[in-house]
């Protein structure tokens, strides 16, 4: 007999009828034998509805006020749920954060959480019934409600699941699994039986939406087996866990598109010590992720520095940079939104030699310029212009994931 | 400078306009100088909205899913008022019933207040914050979300006014107080300026649905004074409190009409003791609300029986009286929908006598049949055919409540 954790997304609970389908899942896991505490969501919509009734109040609704507004998401669909369980016979009881002391810091919509006591959870699951829980929420010191962020339903599921030491995860979406790139921009994407926490990790830090990010290295930290499946049919699903030796012999996972970055160049910076951290400390003080960052080699004691930026915060960014470019005496600065990142993620290269330099030929032979390049352990990303984001995406996918002679590019070529 | 705790209903908060009205009215009054407590109702139908989800997903839904779905409705309306005072640079914080401590017991759905732990409140009112709670609900001893049943908003304001001793509890709702009759009715109707707890707990129990009834019980015991009026204008209201001397001199302060009850006979009913309590024992264990009876002047040993109970609750109500008249050897039973009880309210008729008398008189005047008789200290009802239940309504406020020459009837007629 094992202990399941199950969390289930917004549209999989998006109505009455998605929630029954939800319960008869659970119903049929649970005559299995198994103990089950199912993780919910909001009803899709519900989250972003809430939201603008607050900014229909106020343009900066205040943190703890909102997280008081659309915690109220999750607790409807985690009664909801319980109700239909009990319909259908199946003793069930649903919880809120600050019943099972899901204890965070206070900083309201996005809160880290800091511990759980499973005390009340595993009493319930003792008594044999089926333990609903509301996600994205936690309760601070004062006994505030706080919110974990946008798609932290996921955190809250695998922090259960590591604090009960369940046997695995299961994250129900509406997708089937992991594909090896996005299905809708790459038809010869196929589902990833299996995929490690660091390559899961690189996919969902590069725009794959499948799992949430800190959800993914939660469960790497507290090695929590994770299962990624569709609420909708009875496919397999993808297998989130640590690496093993036979993913060493997959080269790349996936191959990711971001059509979401902006490009930031500063140009004739002077080249000496301190002048990175003057450009990059405002930003960071914003709270403006950068990502990608490529410093040129410096001519004449001069030098370009280039990095990337969600497209959202590129306003804010250059609001920012253009104070410090004149302080500075940094010749200027331009923007480019026209870019795409895409990257090749897999384990697989930590033993293989070769792949970026084979990524770049890809890219050639479609004569698509290569315009910032970062390489990870796992991973290669180069930014490109937008209009070949897809194209690179696609002929990646076919030489490094599509065609199995690529596998190993020291043997090929 | 005054404590005032001000509760604001569904209506009164049904829209983000709305809320934003309120929140301009809560604004006007503390700049006044007062500190102020808001407790505040889901928005108008979200309450239902979220009943008829459960029932979507089962025929009687767990009373304990069901507190933790529908509390959720007047947590969403705190919080949104909540930032909606902030927009306006009022500081504010909302609070959810565990966060006050207000205990109940685990009668799911209608839950009574145990105690109330003011002090957080307290505190914030002395950092100068707008307190915002959400109403309705309540928390058990095994940390559980309770709701007080319909309209309960209403008792948690008056709840928390007397933990905190408030100077006066406002309840805003779309009316513009407590009036004579029900003005939809009776054009003559006019607003009461004052009223008594006693007066309008009859009134409230006679079905004027201004005030829920254990509220104004609460404010009785713990001597609050209520004022009711309209948040959708400026307009005084209705202030209800201790009996004075000066309410005596008004002797109908109102004229009620129910037209939601029936009237169950059963006839032949041998006349001896013990036969009462076979009949209303089941009845009262069914959880039936059994208003008025009357028992007949006995001939040869056998009696007829007569008693009101609310509409909806006339068929459950068959059932059981049917069973009991066979086994007691009664001659039959049967039931009348088509019955309204009309009823005159007022503390003076304690001091002054011939009230009921008059009462019959302009009955017969207009040649209404009086089918039921019942009198309270200070409440005559009777139960006429339903047809005439308007009229009887509009003649009995026309010589009691219109008619100043009719208020001491010793000295008319």
């Amino acid at each position: 007999m094992g202990l399941i954790v199950q969390k289930y997304g917004g549209t999989s609970v998006g109505s009455t009828d998605r929630i029954k389908a939800v319960a008869d899942r659970v119903s049929n896991a649970k005559r299995r034998g198994d103990r089950m505490v199912i993780v919910v969501s909001a009803m899709a919509g519900e989250t972003n509805r809430l939201f603008k009734l607050a900014s229909d109040l106020c343009d900066a609704p205040n943190a703890r006020e909102t997280d008081v507004l659309v915690s109220t998401g999750e607790q409807v669909s985690a009664a909801l749920l319980s109700i239909r369980l009990q319909a259908l016979g199946l003793p069930a009881i649903s919880f809120l954060a600050d019943q099972l002391r899901i204890a965070t810091d206070s900083n309201h919509g996005r809160a880290r959480i800091k511990s759980i006591d499973p005390a009340r959870v595993v009493q319930e699951l003792e008594s044999d019934r089926v333990v609903v829980v509301a996600g994205y929420q936690g309760v601070d010191a004062l006994g505030d409600i706080t919110t974990l962020g946008r798609g932290a339903s996921d955190l809250t599921a695998v922090a259960l699941a590591a604090a009960l030491k369940a046997d695995v995860c299961e994250i129900y979406t509406d997708v089937d699994g992991v594909y090896t790139a996005d299905p809708n921009l790459c038809p010869k994407a196929r589902k990833l039986r299996r995929i490690s926490y660091d390559e899961m990790l690189e996919m969902a830090g590069l725009g794959a939406k499948v799992l949430q990010l800190r959800s993914v290295e939660l469960a790497r930290r507290y090695n929590v087996p994770l299962v990624v499946r569709s609420s909708f049919n009875e496919s397999e699903g993808t297998w989130v866990g640590q690496e093993d030796q036979s993913m060493e012999d997959v080269l790349v996972s996936g191959v990711t598109l971001d059509q979401n970055q902006s490009k930031v160049t500063i140009t004739g910076v002077e080249d000496r010590p301190g002048l990175a951290a003057r450009i990059f400390g405002p930003i960071a003080a914003a709270g403006i992720v950068v990502d990608m960052i490529i410093q040129n080699a410096s001519a004449d004691g001069r030098t370009d520095m280039t990095f990337t930026v969600n497209r959202d915060d590129v306003r804010r960014t250059l609001e920012l940079v253009q104070r410090v470019a004149k302080e500075i005496g940094a010749t200027g600065v331009r923007s480019d939104d026209q870019v795409a990142k895409v990257s090749i993620v897999g384990v697989g290269m930590r033993t293989h030699a070769g792949v970026a330099a084979k990524m770049f030929e890809v890219l050639a032979d479609e004569r698509i310029n290569i315009e910032m390049i970062a390489t990870s352990e796992i991973k290669v990303s180069v930014v490109v212009n937008s209009k070949y984001g897809e194209l690179a995406m696609r002929a990646l996918h076919d030489a490094f994931v599509d065609n199995a002679a690529m596998q190993f590019p020291g043997e090929s070529a």
